[in-house]
């Protein structure tokens, strides 16, 4: 990456940044099923304030795979900075002294910038806010490009929650970098924000908005689907109404090239009915093992 | 194990299979002080959707010993398939991209069997909701042939809480692959299930109901004394009665014969008197360092 | 160290163990940076029954550089000891059998000495109750001795709340080996026990007691200041009038020496203003990194 060392947000990044970490993230396919001691003595604290399942044991996998060690905390209620009242500023200069890098998600929108202000270490965004989700970008990127061959030239559709979503956020800026179409299709009250659809317009992408799944998942190679989060609907019944017209059924892939491919960062709840995991388009849980294989790719680039 | 490559439950396992873990078992004892790097490079995920010590640190250390790592959580509360409400199938999904072996505990009946069935990697039951603990079951059988010399033609007293409690009803189970006579003694409420006590007859073996601690346990090579839980009884003093009834005594252990031993699987609260520690025929702590010891060879059996 | 196995109270220790401490950690400094393998296959088990950021990290990372492992519990809820009832003579006589040292938090008094006589591993005490917490005074005493090229005939003010805190009652301990001259500087209901004080003058060390902040910071080599906990007054207008008072301010900085260190076990919450981490008597983050060395040399000596 040669001037990076942090990985904050997908927008600090060139597109050669970003292919240099897909070229090494296919590199590192031979190297996740044999394991490397390449990172061996080589700590990553991994400081979860918010909960995950998958990003933070992706991180590990991925560190262990290279032969590396971990230590942090997957719940803020355990460490310091929960009970004792400790700053964010002061728990990063602390852990610092403990690790080689720092893997950080936390509830704030620009707490993983912070972070990198105060490190004198690296710091890589596990997800802050309802920002950025940098990572998950990446591993999106990288799915496309295994899956697809090519990101240049695809069409992608983003649906599901558009507005709150981080990962699509993250997702929208790095397909900036590349000539691709995007159709955006979310419940109304749960749109792309126009400043990212503005950045994207103006980066190159043809960006159409659609007003249903059925719209969104025809003539397209890619259907990015996501969690519509009940927490953000005042009144349930909205909720309802909304998740049955955004939730992928067998049906809506029969409408769907037979070459195409459907993501999700998961967890997934309801948007995607059981059924359409056995059809071919499927690949979100073969998108997951990239996540491992991207973070190798990080990893090496930040501290090999 | 051949055909093996789970541990769901002692019933999948034939007494040909049970005898090479405990075989491995023993092979394990000298490993396990000088440490090996047979499984470095592998990792095994440690899923625990119900607070565990013993179950999961002694997993942890048969790994470590083996030279592999650990990644997962020891706390639902922390992942995704806490909060975010993922089903476990999808948790198991992930996982399996992240891990070369699953170790799940789980709340539900039949959590493990569902998990293994989803898993392309091997999964192993750490305890699934009041039915079964296969690994506890091992470690039992193993400690008993580490004390008595055999499993064969001993004779057991299985003492306490017979109807909820997981560890009994699998060790139950594996000793009807041997020719043992068991004693069963319960308080009223929580006698062993008559299906469970019906299969251990059929397999050959003798089993009697006793109504007290005292014929439990007299002239019987093993006393396995297990906790009554406090929040199975709908009246608290129901519960007060029982336990004073089945909590094992410095006088009791007098009753026993000079060679047997008294095992439990641990945490003990009130069920066996402190004074009962410094006994010779207390064998409960060093059955928990045979957890580690059988867990070694299940690592072995299963990634090796 | 020789005689010495477990690290339960400064007062174990004699002046010649506190050297070879400090000798062994000046040692590490090059081995913290390089990294080894001279405890590789040994096990550390950290069991945090209070949460702590900075001292479990620290000690899993001091553990790392040296090539050891790690398991454990952050949160006492995920263990036996929180559900089930089981004692803390019971869990040491469990996790004894998966470690090869221990590491306890806990919430009580006495807890660590407890923890040591049930153990047949190695204990040490990262803080029991509001009595002791060795490593903390060990790393606070190699920090001067690094900072300030000695220990014999510095001086030094303890600040803030000594009569709660524990990081001060075991420096204070630790202080009492070497010939230093002490202020203390607490608000009224805070002040340092006067059995501690007495122990310190018996040893030989000048003390006095001030009434402000502003004396303590003067002719001072060493500004050690602490935490003062909103919970330790029932009234919050008390915690608010002394906590103004004892907090140190940029114009405090202007009166103490030219050389002089702050030092600080952190957190920090308000007692120290973020105007002063910029000059250059702040020292506390230094410190942090000291904890991993001290550390180093304590897991190099008990287990080496």
């Amino acid at each position: 990456m040669g001037r990076l060392r942090n990985l904050i947000s997908i927008q600090d990044l060139t597109r050669e940044d970003i292919d240099l970490i897909l070229d090494t993230s296919a590199k590192m396919e031979s190297v996740a099923v044999k394991r490397s001691k390449e990172l061996e003595g080589k700590i990553m604290a991994t400081l979860f304030f918010e909960p995950s399942t998958r990003t933070r044991l992706s991180f590990e996998s991925a560190m262990i795979r290279l032969g590396g060690s971990i230590l942090g905390f997957a719940d803020v209620a355990t460490s310091s900075a929960g009970g004792k009242g400790e700053t964010l500023a002061d728990t990063i200069r602390t852990v610092e002294r403990y690790a080689d890098v720092i893997v950080i998600r936390h509830n704030l929108d620009g707490s993983a910038r912070l972070a990198a202000e105060f490190s004198r270490i690296p710091v890589i965004n596990a997800g802050s806010g309802s920002e950025e989700h940098p990572t998950q970008a990446l591993l999106d990127l990288y799915s496309i490009r295994k899956l697809k061959g090519k990101i240049d030239g695809i069409s992608i559709s983003l649906c599901g929650d558009l507005k709150y979503g981080r990962t699509v956020h993250s997702l929208g800026m790095a397909l900036s970098y590349y000539g691709v179409t995007v159709k955006l299709a979310a419940p109304p009250g749960l749109r792309m924000k126009p400043a990212i659809i503005d950045e994207m317009k103006k980066a190159g992408l043809r960006v159409t908005e659609v007003d249903t799944l059925e719209e969104a998942v025809k003539d397209v190679d890619v259907v990015y689907m996501t969690r519509i989060q009940k927490e953000r609907f005042p009144d349930v019944r909205d909720y309802d109404a909304v998740q049955g017209k955004f939730r992928l059924r067998l049906q809506d892939v029969g409408m769907m090239r037979q070459d195409a491919v459907i993501l999700h960062p998961l967890p997934r709840v309801d948007e995607i009915e059981p059924e359409v995991d056995k059809t071919p388009q499927a690949k979100y849980f073969d998108q997951v093992y990239n996540g491992v294989i991207t973070r190798m790719a990080l990893l090496r680039l930040i501290l090999g």
